[in-house]
């Protein structure tokens, strides 16, 4: 290849490598995740990143739209690639309607594409992290889903989290009693700001938008105490929102029940904006970590594949922003322990021992070591730099001596202790305990 | 929604939807292979599903550049989907040279994208599953990448393969002495065709290009015998090819030594056709499944990242065709016990025990078994069908009567075998005998 012809390796503005460090705890994660979801009968399910652009993006033309990546097939097909993991869902769900059994409990953790603005850490391609219950209604469903929001972040390490929850019918139901519910666009807008621009800035924004009845919204989003507390609070405040007040009172029974009502507490400012949501809304925040927002978002909806079938198809489901979480969680030093590659080296000092070498591996392997064979006929210093660049905490040398006395030195590269064995079974079983 | 609005529910030509059991034995095919990688301290990477056209298909314009999805994208770049993972790779050691340490051994199993014919079971999107040692040239690695290749397929399941074998290097001195350097490529794609087009028609197309020296090759193509009987006559065949036979001689002396020569034969007639590779190449077939083709092959190549960078980076790795293994393993019978979704239903016969209901769901998943508790105040017949509908093999039956009394119900619904229990501990155990 001659130099002129050559390509400087480079990435896309807003597209990132993963490096393995990094490709590892993602892996990790998602693999914790998905086996909490499994442990409630979840099933995975997946579907391709192209698909028609009018299947993802309907006739219509928001301001998402602007964001896809879209263009023409080689058979001249308006083609996109997916943007979010609910659009492929309610597509999936209307084609594969009576294929499936309902209610239909699914994940599916991919990849989607936003050509977004760049600044702020936000990336062109990140991983969706969606499971939800579909073609049920029930408040069953709405706990379940919350039960699992919690099972699942104390599976993946998250030692402090507080999940916030309201149920959308509230302040519906409130707007009308105002007489606002043509304003309700606008005045979900600017409670979801609330965290953004503050309690004031809403008041006033809200002021000049439906003057001396922002007093009674304020109040709304105001109301605080414990949980039972607060539903008296709104049944007071909002008598119409018999129904779904008493919803959200059933689902606090069960998290009462189950005895973790302390991990949920009931946000009345919690709307998730412009979503199409029409029941319970939550969102997840780490009281340590603020800054990083909510980590684990969702809700309710009426009618999912609206676009596609005649079926009304309800349901319930959560996403995990796993990027924040992963930041979060690295911030914490939680992560630590979630470190790729070899937990142990061999050297492969003697290329006259050539076989010998592979045949500790394969015990090590077989005994639950995850261990490589480093490059043949190095000096000892070489080997010792290569573990440490891999951080490899455990070595074995062995050379002529050791196998004409059949015996294995195990080298523990952190505190620099040295010990040597005769039976391969025991000195894994050493290293198996000093890693856990 | 109104109707005429609504859009039809479907995929691209040559896209699939995976329903929720081959989507689970997909991911679990995936978390085998990867835990097998792990063993040997390979580690994760990833890449962006888009980069740069020119990152990817260089500056010239092959036969495979009329299969990538490629366009333009809203900041007017020359954007491409990846076509394979190992120019991504390349180009990701090129970008990370500094930042890795070689020998790099890393796995990748993600989608790529090809615009290609979908006749006879091609599809447009697929996975690869690509493993590689990268920044080492010895034999061990070849040997290493050949004894991994047989961990991962025995830990998949796969119970009867043969791996073969043989080196570039050793024909291309064969052509050298024949001196048919010039046809090399041509010679090569022949002897590729043998699978498809059989030994008469090969001899046929060689005889037309190189004339009388065919025999030479055709006898090269034939030999066969124990792996130590084709090395002996490969050296009087071709004695100069001394440096890549000696080279598969360590690699077999390695598989002799680790007894486990029987899955793998040398083949001369293997080249991998027009692939980049210059050492040993190697194919893995199915002796019961022979019209599967390949389901694991590769080899070793002299310079990966050529296009990126002028460090020469040596290595050697291999692919397993998901697509077609998950096929030959279903058609085998062999991924029957690979079920998503729960193990066990608690049916929620009566509303007022809702908490009940859940509260033993909890415990049982505590104790490992996948649980659902299936929606509230049904008949019991409906029960049995949703069950049955989601192949669930087990099910908690609780009422007033089961609950004044604290017993649980315990109904095995393939045997209909029914018991009765004060522990749910006890049960869950006598739960997950009967399901391992």
């Amino acid at each position: 290849m001659r130099i002129e012809n050559m390509i400087q390796p480079r990435l896309l503005k807003g597209f990132r490598d993963a490096l393995p460090n990094e490709a590892y705890v993602r892996e990790q994660i998602i693999v914790r995740l998905k086996q909490s979801l499994s442990s409630f009968g979840f099933v995975p399910i997946d579907t391709p990143v192209l698909e028609y652009t009018e299947v993802l993006l309907g006739k219509g033309g928001g301001e998402t739209d602007k964001q896809v990546y879209r263009f023409q097939d080689h058979g001249n097909r308006d083609v996109s690639m997916r943007f979010d993991l609910t659009v492929p869902l309610a597509r999936f769900v209307a084609q594969h309607e009576h294929e499936l059994s309902f209610p239909f409990r699914r994940y599916h953790m991919e990849k989607v594409w936003r050509g977004e603005n760049t600044q702020k850490g936000r990336y062109r391609e990140f991983i969706q992290s969606d499971f939800d219950i579909v073609g049920d209604d029930s408040s069953q469903s709405d706990f379940e889903i919350l039960l699992l929001m919690k099972t699942a972040l104390e599976e993946i390490g998250v030692d402090n989290f507080s999940i916030q929850f309201n149920h959308r019918g509230i302040l519906n139901e409130l707007l009308k009693q105002l007489e606002l519910g043509q304003y309700e666009v606008e005045i979900l807008r600017l409670i979801d700001k609330l965290g953004k621009i503050g309690r004031e800035k809403v008041k006033d924004e809200l002021t000049e938008l439906i003057g001396a009845r922002t007093e009674a919204i304020i109040q709304f989003i105001d109301v605080e105490g414990t949980n039972l507390e607060i539903l008296s609070e709104l049944e007071k405040l909002v008598p119409q929102a018999e129904e779904p007040i008493s919803r959200v009172r059933s689902i606090l029974s069960l998290l009462q029940a189950m005895d973790i009502e302390d991990t949920f507490s009931i946000n009345t400012s919690i709307t998730r904006g412009l979503d199409y949501y029409t029941g319970i809304v939550f969102e997840t925040f780490l009281p340590d970590l603020p800054e990083y927002g909510s980590v684990c978002s969702g809700g309710r909806y009426n009618n999912l594949a609206g676009l596609y079938t005649k079926t009304p198809i309800p349901g319930v489901g959560a996403a995990i922003g796993l990027d924040r979480l992963i930041a979060a969680l690295n911030e914490k030093g939680l992560l630590k322990d979630l470190k790729p590659g070899a937990e142990l080296a061999v050297f492969a000092l003697d290329p006259e021992y050539a076989a010998e070498y592979q045949k500790i591996a394969d015990t090590l392997r077989k005994s639950g070591v995850k261990t490589e064979v480093l490059p043949m006929g190095k000096k000892m210093q070489w080997y010792f730099k290569q573990a440490e660049k891999k951080s490899i905490s455990h070595a074995i040398i062995c050379g002529a001596n050791e196998f004409s006395s059949q015996t294995y030195q195990l080298k523990n590269l952190i505190n620099r202790e040295t010990s040597e064995y005769k039976d391969l079974q025991e000195l894994s079983q050493v290293v198996l305990q000093e890693l856990r």
